[in-house]
């Protein structure tokens, strides 16, 4: 079976306006998220904001298995005729992958229909993800917990609807947890939102970030089969006396 | 424990263009639903579609614990302010039963984030729910199955999301199945979708029907306790080192 | 609606043993909880493992609604008969409330298919219980979390069917987490398993405690309706041509 | 990545006893399963009741990724201890697709916690499975629906817990309906069963029946990972002050 083709979308803003972002992201935190993908054998394209239709045509998103998606400082800038589009493609079978401020985004709010609304703290704290689903895909090859040694604290309530699976359940110094690796269906694609990353820490050049990242890019992969339509079934499949 | 107040909403325009249907609901589905949760103790109020705001204030959202939603042929004169505004209001704690046809309603598919689709045909077969879910409150009274004579049928595959809980399954005559009672939360608040209903067929006349919404109306009442916001909750509650 | 009734269960054994649990529970844990249920309206009655039958004869669960389990030290001297005989009452729509080290009691076990596994530490630390699911009736008149000061800690992975509704995520000072308030279905019963409580810890005598026990005791109620049985429908509904 | 080792597991004695069963499934129902897992590239061996341990010792569920299971008229003579060894298996990762009368199985009944209760008919009548989550992998390939001409119902209500992920819905020509494809995750190993099946009807010859089984053996392959085990953390991973 081959690996499915993956893009991978990014504001790409922090990363020119500041020079601390730029020194950990030299090429973009799309580049970083693409390459190691690219290692595992995906292929890997990239898309940013700036770009026309931010990167994400009909011609790209027909030729996307699965969308991974960071925003962060310009949600209201992704045009809601995008957003829509990313939203139907998930619905035709696309996956999403959506990482950490992305549950602000519009493609994510519009597809779970809640606020999105959470706690958080920039104080560099500790983050420990431990797994709560072991033998879950997203998890192959993990231990049962991995940390990463300075985060954006994001903590519970998570406004979200309730995961169809809960893979990572986040513990963090400052006292907070958060359900930091969450699985849902919508339509015929899957979407996975993960917690980590942020753009002042080091966070995607991680091993065990990145195995999550490819894990979850091989779950997400479409499944050919019918579309969801509307139809009129006037001939009824058994005779109705 | 007094019960919720419920407010009925309905587009409230088959009623009049269609003396068919006046028939068979003189003052509106709305007043039919709206009686027999009155005589069931439930404090009930109506609003219609050609009210100012759709007869959904704020005030009148205010003063709504469970809100049922009747909508068909014309979802797209609901206005999307009122449509968010509903949508807010669930996520605030507000109970929300989307009738029939409401599978395309503006509100129902904002707190989905899928599509609605499904199957249809008007053959007025017969439709027997089984309950999937013995033991769930919003079967309460029943028995194992009910029957409604003549319905437009609903078929899968219905495009929402996995239901928190499968209530009914419908078998068609006709040769279909459906997902005819589902529960979800979104936010602090309940949504059920409930299949039956039609303009033409007196199905809010049916005593299992009727059993059904006032079930569902105690099931979905808000729940006292703090909101779910969006802070920055700088001070951390246990020291970080 | 009158309040079910409950009957709580204690082996009661650590507090004839050690003079530290009869200081914290003179009359037992399961009076100490059946104490404030009553305070609160409930019919609450007590059984104990040395009674015959362990006091769960068919007689008493007959007139039990909820039953409140609490277990640690002697899991293995529970009779496979009478734990079957719970199983079966959960089957049939009794609600059963699972208490701490009850996650490794036999009709805990039997419930849920799994082992029950865990991690665990006897520490005295900290525990934070974080309300994930705002606007569930088993949170009423709770804030955003409630703490308990020194508690031993049980960790994640925790071996249980994922949750049909997840309501409470511990965090702990040592470092773990824990899906500590778990809700599911069986047959025509709830079943809950709350986390906290401790031979050695107050624990039972915090109001946050006492009040998750009664919301999830009304919660837990049987809801009226048919039995699912094995039957031959040897008629059709319909004709099979 | 290597396809999953498959043990077919059968009874086989209605192939013995009953030459209408013999006729359609001369070497048995593994065999003709065994087959055509074999022709998709599956290393699959088979194993049947009157083996010594049922033909399912250490060694050869060490050797087994997914197990198959079909049993019927001896239930009862599956030994305890093997019932036992299966869930076992399964908690350590192993899949387990249970067909057909094998909801009544110990296996099937020791992983779930419920009665495994329905209601039936042998009338030889149609039935058609829906797919009510397109886009799942068991799905990949089918149409919205498939049909088996003749089939003994099986009908609602199924005490199963509700299912992580259903998968199909089936439409009986009697007036059933039934969920006939449902997941469960049980410790770290996963659970699918699959209600088409049944000695008199040539069923497991069908290729839609045969492609979803080798859908679901793909899926239920197990996951690289930790065990989950139970385990004295008495090093916490934070100070505890």
């Amino acid at each position: 079976m081959s690996l499915p083709r993956v893009t991978v979308w990014n504001e790409f803003r922090h990363e020119k306006k500041n020079p601390e972002v730029a020194a950990i992201y030299p090429d973009g935190m799309h580049e970083t998220i693409a390459r190691f993908l690219r290692a595992e054998g995906f292929p890997a394209r990239t898309a940013t904001l700036d770009e026309p239709e931010h990167g994400l045509s009909e011609a790209v998103l027909a030729e996307t298995d699965v969308l991974i998606w960071w925003g962060h400082m310009a949600h209201d800038d992704v045009l809601d005729a995008i957003a829509e589009r990313v939203q139907q493609r998930v619905w035709a079978g696309m996956g999403l992958i959506v990482l950490h401020s992305g549950h602000y985004s519009k493609p994510f709010r519009r597809l779970m229909g809640t606020s999105g609304n959470l706690q958080w703290r920039e104080a560099g704290e500790k983050e420990r993800l431990w797994v709560v689903a072991p033998g879950h895909p997203i998890t192959a090859g993990l231990g049962e917990y991995f940390e990463i040694p300075h985060v954006e604290m994001y903590g519970e309530p998570f406004d979200v609807p309730q995961p169809d699976e809960l893979v990572f359940v986040s513990w963090f110094q400052g006292g907070e947890v958060f359900r930091s690796g969450c699985c849902w269906r919508r339509g015929r694609g899957r979407v996975f939102y993960f917690r980590p990353g942020h753009e002042t820490f080091p966070i995607y050049h991680q091993p065990e970030v990145q195995r999550v990242l490819a894990n979850a890019a091989r779950w997400a992969a479409p499944v050919p089969g019918p579309a969801i339509g509307i139809a009129n079934r006037k001939e009824p499949l058994e005779p109705i006396p």
